[in-house]
């Protein structure tokens, strides 16, 4: 908030509290412990992981490259769909046709409902049942956010992935964050597939959650879909066919040359370093901090990337 | 999330299951009551009200106008000395120099440091005491949300303002949800004062409520904001000035003829149709959805806007 260093501010003031010339500065002391910045400085090779290059989907755009990072443990008939589609080069050409505002960037085929110009699929399917929702399985990693839901009974993180349990209908479920990934679907539950694919680019719509088939999570890029102008026909559709931007391809990271991979780490969700970054994103340690939250909710809680070099590529 | 109607589909199903072939279909009834849609359609020109033009504030950019309302019950000073500002022509020719993805856009003095370019205040002041939160007045309306919150003991809306209260404190606060607008600071709290501004173009972030002033809305013309380019200094910063974007002038209602004014009506928020319109989106009739949420939370919940004619405006 502030045009110097405010939020970013690095100075440790563990438990003291803040001078300040205001009533409001400082309810309760400073917590201690140590900012997210510490946290990131701090880790260690261990909490880091790859992209499985065969989960990893890269999304080309004139402007570069989106990573998306699939879940199979969530999707897995849509997760193999999308990649047969990627495979047979259905996505190459196709365009985003629709970005609403604080909603969703979509992409697919322009001429889906014209049968003579609509892209053929060659091996893979173009409607899936549906899997908004899968058994809850105890022995999924898990790290459970502290501080409840308003959604959902309980929420937190699975191998990078945003989840809420519910243990009385012994379900669990992929939830919509900034970034998340699903499938476009008709009315009819089974009507997606993949063939068209949106990703959040506003407040997370949780009520989405279990309507519809989340498969992914961009773990970079996001500002080339975040960004697009938004469309002005209903739901933000490109009322123009030149306001479309095209996809170059979408390919998954196995399929190309290692050289040509995005080289990314990703922090580990089950790890005492990633208990450590939620502890400081709870209770904000960084100077410009007058009072700590002492609360996270999971649509805060970005999941920290970096270039393999140890380079920040994003957060 | 569909090419066709999915997500604005104005079918009435109330009280019928939906036919599907999955078995996560309608795992409970779908609920009685109208839509959205249907919940705007029928609203009374009493469910409605304009904006008083001596607290509405037009931040005028060369792609159009960002129509933003001001909140004096919560920042009394901050309001009268961002207006007394703009009287003053402090912000005409000054930039947005901050776009930083799913956070915030940001506007002020790109010379602000450099005493000699810096632009001159005149009657207006630099800095205010904070207006972080307020006490809490249950004479002021206040429609609370059913569904609890993460952050906050309680949370509704107040004259169409997000609020949170805490009766244990005495305080009540505005929160940090899409389009809200507050004083960007430096560390120390009383450093702010309204001659840089920001507005939260992604997830709302919740733990900066309480530790800056919120001073009003966007209520249209927000993706005149959030689809700006982000900036790829440090915290969305734009690196280079032509990367900039010059803001034209920012100018209060009531100084222009009512001609040129945006002739806008906002939704009331203490009306029975607003607390229709609450459960039209707790639970969503639409024939797209397969599970209602029953839950909603005060960032997911936009105030319908319009044009006086009764053309919709935005929503």
């Amino acid at each position: 908030m502030t045009s110097t260093n405010g939020i970013l501010a690095a100075a440790i003031l563990a438990g003291v509290i803040t001078a300040g010339s205001s009533a409001y500065a400082a309810e309760s002391a400073k917590p201690k412990g140590p900012t997210m910045a510490e946290v990131l400085a701090a880790s260690k090779p261990g909490d880091w992981r790859t992209l499985a290059p065969e989960n990893t989907l890269y999304l080309e755009l004139p402007t570069g490259r989106v990573v998306i990072e699939l879940a199979p443990d969530f999707a897995p008939q849509h997760v193999a769909n999308v990649k047969a589609l990627a495979r047979e080069h259905y996505y190459d050409g196709l365009a985003i046709i629709r970005a609403q505002d604080n909603y969703v960037v979509q992409w697919g085929d322009p001429n889906a409902e014209k049968p003579d110009l609509a892209r053929k699929i060659q091996q893979a399917q173009k409607t899936l049942p549906p899997e908004f929702q899968r058994p809850l399985d105890a022995k999924l990693p898990f790290t459970r956010l502290p501080d409840g839901d308003v959604y959902a009974p309980e929420v937190g993180f699975s191998a990078g992935f945003p989840v809420a349990r519910d243990k009385r209908t012994g379900k669990m479920w992929l939830v919509h964050t900034y970034g998340m990934v699903g499938a476009g679907r008709d009315n009819a539950p089974d009507s997606g597939g993949g063939t068209e694919l949106y990703v959040v680019i506003g407040q997370a719509p949780r009520h989405l959650d279990r309507n519809v088939t989340l498969l992914g999570r961009v773990v970079q890029g996001m500002e080339l879909l975040s960004a697009l102008p938004r469309g002005t026909g209903p739901m933000g559709f490109y009322d123009k066919p030149e306001q479309r931007i095209p996809i170059k391809a979408v390919r998954i990271a196995a399929d190309i040359p290692e050289a040509e991979r995005s080289a990314l780490e990703i922090m580990r969700t089950d790890t005492s370093t990633f208990l450590a970054l939620i502890e400081s994103r709870r209770n904000r340690r960084e100077e410009w901090y007058q009072v700590p939250a002492n609360r996270i909710e999971i649509s805060n809680l970005p999941i920290p990337v970096r270039l393999k070099s140890g380079q920040r590529a994003g957060d």
